[in-house]
């Protein structure tokens, strides 16, 4: 059957993928709220040309949270034949801020395709995924002979930044917002797919039996009232930048592990077929190197990669900024230092007692004449399980085998999609995630990308799996 | 003698004062060498109405450093009575850079007074410190009635950023260059006069008895070849704000000594005369307070503040930078970190061994996975130690009594001007140092100021200590 699957995306779809890369949806800047709403409108329209019934909703009003304006979930709709299962698709339409802009070789809101290739802010996370397996929907049903499920669409704009109206409007009773009446009770559903994962090495394809869970946060210390001249000042005045070195360097243990006490509690171990399956699936040392360019060194050395990215937790920096750092020398004493933290959760692990553990070891670990402050705590989303022997899986399996003779292997993805467990339950909807990104594919990076022929398998999977179910 | 000390400059003085604030000499910026040029320029014509014959100076051309130019040294002479001593006065006209320049309540060179105190980059460090001698010069040589010292001149214009070419001017035989004939050997004096020093507290006046030497250098670490998605790489790929962090935290042991085996190697402890007149000029622990607004925690936490700052070394990060930094979060493990660091040196530490002991210490620490780069090596100069008996300092010890009916402390000022005990050594004058800075004038920091009141009495200080030698 592979032979069938068309080589790249008709041009038609093409021209409405680069549509939806141009809108500048980094969700987590305020100043970006505008190109959110324009692109949340465009995916409206684009899903009641389906024949969908789809509306842009928010949470409730009057909270600090809901009148700052956040990116809307975009909700749709489509009635299918009576007795066919319901089908829930989930995706974002927000992506990763673009910097640093001068790693682009092109600029990152305009697409460009070079050697099969599309470049551009979200050409795969998510847009890329989710635009992919759209149009294996519609594919889907201009050809539809058997019964059609019902299909419900839910988009949301703050996958990025910690999905907070998403999680609001799953969370908080219907009855108390008139512009999003039955929002929880209109998702029930038989099976959550969700377009956001990555195939295993070589494209082979994969379903997601796990995936980590995520939780952000922000760290600040202040010391004097200004940055001090470093010699009428050194050896007196508590320097911010050696002490938030100091704080974040007792984070981990010499060997790589977590050093924070209570932080692991209760982790659980893979089991003996979830580590052979993980390891089926696994990039070799020497494979991951030459993908990243440097040996796989992060995490707790003692353990495989392939082990420590899929059931161990992580607490990484995702950035630290403090003082001068322009040309030449500027002799300051830095009396403010700021980092950004996120943490990856595996199964049992709480994120509030994970999140709680942190800011024990902070506190603990403050330094001395500083102030510290933990802020910005965001996500807090469990990490997600799946059984790898369900009915759902076992039709996917076999669907993926019709796109790929190799079959599909199971993956436990270390990246989170933090609403997922939430939607999951919420919906009553079987988790099913299979997609089609690659570590070539630079999510998050500069010159992020997504091949044609990721995009076309993408569609093949949405098309099979909608006439299979 | 305190009553006939004007309390505030005259207004053509201050105009003049102004005028040199506004050249934005921040020597280390490339971008300023143009700003730099104009403000010697304008130095040299300022001297030249003295009566002295003054040339802007610079390295001989044809290596590397001259070539991408530099500020250029002013150096005048202007001819004394004979058998009356020869005076060289040393200070620098370039700045510091002054960001953050959101942190200012008004431009940074654009000076404005308030208060009875002159706001603007350089206001006392060190434009406004050798302005001050500057004008108490020039009323000595109106005023004259004994014999009038020769007095030469050696103003730099990378003071902030390493002294690179007045260093090779006094290093490099001046045979080499045509365009700087005999600059060493016309350096000859009897005292050098440096402006660049503070007062102790209240602004008792003050002769510093040492100052610390400095070295900058800058750290690079390079782990993969991107910024990559902490879920699918984390605990794979090596974080480099994290090993920076651990990098920076190697360098001190937790009670604040520093761990770097072999920099402290034969550091002098001082000697009981010594300390005592150190404790004299000491700030409390509680005035310390008041000034940086939070305690004095920096350093070796087992001594006093004042040993700390006057006799021990340094290394101090003066910033550090990786990956994200902006609104909300964003997940990347990041490929690079850069960190800015100095230390400042004593007597009996060789900047050249103590560098030496950093660079292999960070080595040893390097983290795996990662590169590691040790560059910008700057400054290398080493402390300064003056006797305290010596006649030059009863000289200016018996001035000082005249200003300020308090009399001097002696201080050993924690902070470098790298270039004085290279300049010692070629002009052969015995060091003078005596300033009136204060910790409120925040040099370095955003919000320099420099009092009309120090200013007169920086310009009392020359016209009395010309008079006196």
């Amino acid at each position: 059957m592979k032979e069938e699957m068309p080589a790249r995306p008709n041009s038609s779809d093409l021209s409405e993928y680069f549509e939806l890369l141009r809108f500048e949806t980094v969700g987590a800047e305020p100043m970006r709220l505008r190109d959110c709403v324009q692109c949340a409108t465009w995916l409206k329209k684009w899903l009641e040309k389906t024949g969908a019934e789809a509306r842009l909703v928010l949470p409730p009003r009057g909270s600090d949270f809901a009148s700052v304006g956040c990116p809307p979930v975009v909700f749709a709709e489509r009635k299918g034949d009576p007795g066919a299962p319901t089908v829930l698709v989930y995706g974002h339409y927000d992506v990763q801020p673009p910097d640093p802009l001068d790693a682009w070789n092109s600029p990152p809101f305009e697409p460009v395709e070079k050697d099969g290739r599309v470049y551009g802010r979200g050409s795969q996370d998510d847009k890329g995924q989710l635009f992919s397996f759209l149009c294996g929907l519609r594919r889907f049903l201009q050809n539809a002979k058997g019964p059609v499920p019902t299909l419900k669409f839910v988009y949301e704009g703050q996958e990025e930044s910690g999905s907070g109206a998403l999680t609001r409007l799953l969370t908080e009773r219907a009855s108390d917002d008139p512009e999003a009446p039955g929002f929880r009770e209109g998702l029930a559903a038989d099976v959550l797919c969700v377009c956001d994962t990555g195939a295993a090495a070589d494209l082979r394809p994969a379903i997601v039996a796990g995936l980590r869970g995520v939780t952000h946060f922000t760290l600040r210390l202040e010391g004097a009232n200004r940055d001090l001249h470093s010699g009428s000042f050194g050896g007196v005045a508590p320097n911010a930048a050696q002490a938030m070195a100091e704080l974040l360097a007792s984070l981990h243990n010499p060997d790589g592990s977590i050093a924070v006490r209570g932080f692991m509690d209760g982790v659980a171990e893979p089991s003996a077929e979830e580590l052979a399956a993980a390891r089926d699936s696994a990039l070799s040392d020497e494979a991951c190197e030459r993908e990243i360019g440097c040996p796989p060194t992060g995490g707790e050395r003692a353990l495989p990669p392939v082990v420590r990215n899929s059931f161990r937790p992580t607490i990484e920096v995702n950035g630290v900024h403090s003082g001068y750092g322009g040309p030449g020398s500027k002799t300051v004493i830095p009396c403010a230092a700021l980092a950004k933290l996120s943490m990856r959760l595996v199964p049992n692990q709480n994120p509030k007692d994970a999140m709680a553990a942190v800011e024990r070891h902070l506190k603990l670990h403050s330094p001395p004449g500083m102030k510290l402050f933990v802020e910005d705590v965001t996500g807090e989303a469990p990490a997600l399980k799946l059984p790898l022997s369900s009915p759902v899986f076992r039709l996917a399996a076999a669907v993926l085998e019709e796109i790929d003779s190799r079959g599909a292997v199971f993956q436990w993805d270390g990246a989170s999609i933090p609403v997922v467990s939430l939607l999951a339950r919420v919906s009553g909807a079987a988790p099913l995630l299979v997609g089609f990104g690659q570590p070539s594919d630079c999510i998050h990076s500069p010159n992020e990308s997504f091949s044609l022929r990721q995009f076309a398998l993408g569609s093949a999977w949405a098309e099979k799996i909608l006439g299979a179910l």
